[in-house]
């Protein structure tokens, strides 16, 4: 088992006139921002500003790229092809890394968001035109996707590296997938058991489920939300008591996949 | 003076289930591609497709980034800062040079379209704006632009290789700018006599001017028009014509500078 | 059984410089239009032109209210809650009665376009939603909905004013649904056969399956496609052999409805 | 002189995921509502809810319609023509008249947003044209413009009621126009005197223009801006002081206009 987790947040969602986040703040705590571009948040400058951050705080650059749903933030799933996955995944890891590429910096990672993570991480074929749209643009990223999904399947599977994202404030079932948030006990809220169960996930490789299972669970990245009231807080907690269980908070390596098939 | 010239045309600005143009036909007389980038036209799969079609031609991959307007087809002039000109080029840039990358190719130049192009031809600040997006993103990129406008000043300025536009279809005054379309004999009809003027704009470096002057105009590249009724056969006749005359049709090298100045 | 049918068609779904359909053809066959709104197609320029030509042919004129889906022309299928249709009819039928106002008019009915129809057809929440936002705009105007789907039954459930419509180029299933164009003889190409399917519809309120069977079916309005290659041909043809069987084509009127509840 | 005097704010300029403004606070202090209507600002639900809150609080209803430049905000000036400004003021009308009509409501005025009430408070033809859209949607709706300006005369022009807008916070120059806000002196923030500015200009129809002058003004509405840190105190002070001077705050009234003639 690792004794490392990457942390990463999404940022970079204001559009235009509208701000959201408090990214300066949350940059401070993490090491892996997965920046909007421009599909459900984010423009152009408000790109070039989440990059030039980042990079001052040392932070690595990720694409963040969405369904075509502004209006929706790109939160409602949608019903597209893999095809037009494909499409819309490589034109905005393109458009970020054109923004890095104007500051002389690299993108390092790619994580989709909202209604395309959740969709992907159920749909092989999804799962599968995504991670290939990834490796297409830049086979040295590497894709960000919920632990034991088809995300991190397909990208084995195509030899893309990938790491696999856990929660601290979600609880999990069974099976190894998150306890869907309409059900009681979804959320984990007191910090002190959100951080007992990441550095359970980083050292053991385990997660007690809410059925009292003890589930195998791959924790390469925790997941951070900065848009929430208490996000700072709850950031700075859980950094600080990762650290103090001797757990080193830094980006994932790239790591050689098995079964990797070419297109 | 050159005995060879680039042809360029803009294209892929099919949006979603709107097509425009007639790219496959004309792609077999250009040398240049200026692909459409979204923001006036242009989506993920059209640029995919675009780029494909291209390659398959040996054509050069261009961006041709706009003002976010898909509702005027970024034909509207809009009051826009420096700063969000370079904003939307890099990004746009980006965009297509990652479509272009997925397709393990790389981008040759940069156009700006409509009312983009129709302001940094004379607003220096906006000229420089793009070109310095152009360079920051691939100081390898040509800009091309109007001959003996700002942005061919604001390329040579900051070192970015620059490529003179001319058009075959119109007419110039006697200060080198085009004749305004709103006036009497803007517009040069006839096959022979626009082959005779790019004929010699490329032998000579000369132009006849609507007030019967001589005068001198670099022409690197010249632009072609995709979506009007006679596109093909204008083109092609182009074409033939220059090859007749001994002119080689193919895209400018990139030049090295005078004047470089980083920024 | 009724001796008369409605014919709508679908237009107005040009966008900004890129134009869809042969409307002005069209509207010489039909009886009612459905013109689309902005948020798949149209724009406040071709929904003027559009009312202005429906108005000079003495067509009906409808509103065509789509998922916010301009890239996919509202063709994708997108999760949204009852309280988001509802949103989204209000606004689009209030946006084309102000054009049709603007010109001294008023709007007949409203159809949902593409997913949206589709998706209501088959969620009585999501048929609900609509109706109620077309009966809160203006309690006189007339639903199109998919003859026996969810749509018409909550129209009616309302007190709302319906038209259930049919299909004329398409095969129907032994429980009255239209079969999925993905099987064989989904489509009927045959302006013989598809007129006999229609008349028979209109005269005796039956249509016979692809099983064989007799299955009721309540006609009053015809969908014609207007954007395919021999749209005209078809439409044509159907206006002058129902027109012939001593049909006549003219708007469903306002019929009250059973059932009506308030919200 | 009148003794009374609107206060009229624009609100409803959320979007999506992103808020803006604080629109429930503000209205406690206005009479009249200026909403955005979709183009800079407001999508479908924010209409509704603005709308719901405006009713709620007895605020007249205003359309307040804009460029289409969401990423703008529609601050940017665009060039367009008079016919693609009615066309967007008539949707946008349209579009807020039905989210009023689903709740039994009627539209009391319209407000130009950003460039547009720029563009045509010094341009005849764009003023005209917004007018006319008005006028042409609903005759009875106020136009709210820029007191002095084109958009005030275009209304008198064609018999369309309107209301001359005049600045607590702006100082005035000696031709009655607006000091330009890159001008030392531009703002008044002191609450006490922009107040008697205010109240002289209800009282006397006259302003103090920084020239020392004494500039005849019309005074029927005064804006409020709603989406500054100190916004509600600016607004709760006018407000009180305005009703101690003895100065009715309420809508204006429909005028008749003189010189009125039709399209």
């Amino acid at each position: 088992m690792t004794t490392r987790i990457d942390m990463n947040c999404d940022m970079g969602e204001s559009y235009g006139a509208w701000t959201m986040g408090n990214d300066a703040a949350v940059l401070q705590y993490v090491s892996s921002a997965n920046i909007a571009c421009g599909f459900h948040g984010g423009d152009p400058a408000t790109m070039r500003k989440t990059v030039a951050a980042a990079l001052k705080q040392g932070v690595a650059l990720g694409a963040h790229p969405s369904l075509q749903d502004l209006a929706g933030f790109g939160r409602r799933a949608m019903q597209i092809s893999p095809d037009e996955a494909y499409d819309i995944v490589v034109y905005q890891i393109g458009a970020l890394a054109g923004v890095a590429a104007s500051q002389g910096a690299r993108l390092h990672h790619v994580k989709a968001h909202g209604a395309l993570y959740n969709m992907a991480a159920k749909d092989e074929h999804l799962a599968r035109a995504i991670c290939q749209a990834v490796k297409d643009v830049d086979a040295t990223l590497i894709l960000y996707g919920l632990a034991g999904s088809r995300l991190i399947e397909a990208a084995r599977d195509i030899g893309l590296a990938a790491a696999s994202e856990v929660f601290a404030d979600r609880s999990y079932q069974d099976d190894g997938s998150l306890t869907p948030r309409t059900r009681a006990g979804a959320m984990i809220e007191d910090v002190e058991q959100a951080v007992a169960q990441v550095v359970r996930m980083v050292r053991e490789g385990k997660v007690r489920s809410v059925g009292g299972k003890d589930v195998p669970v791959q924790a390469d990245t925790l997941c951070i939300h900065g848009d929430q009231p208490n996000a700072l807080v709850f950031a700075s907690g859980i950094r600080q008591a990762l650290e103090a269980a001797g757990i080193e908070v830094r980006t994932p390596p790239p790591r050689p996949q098995a079964r990797a098939t070419s297109r």
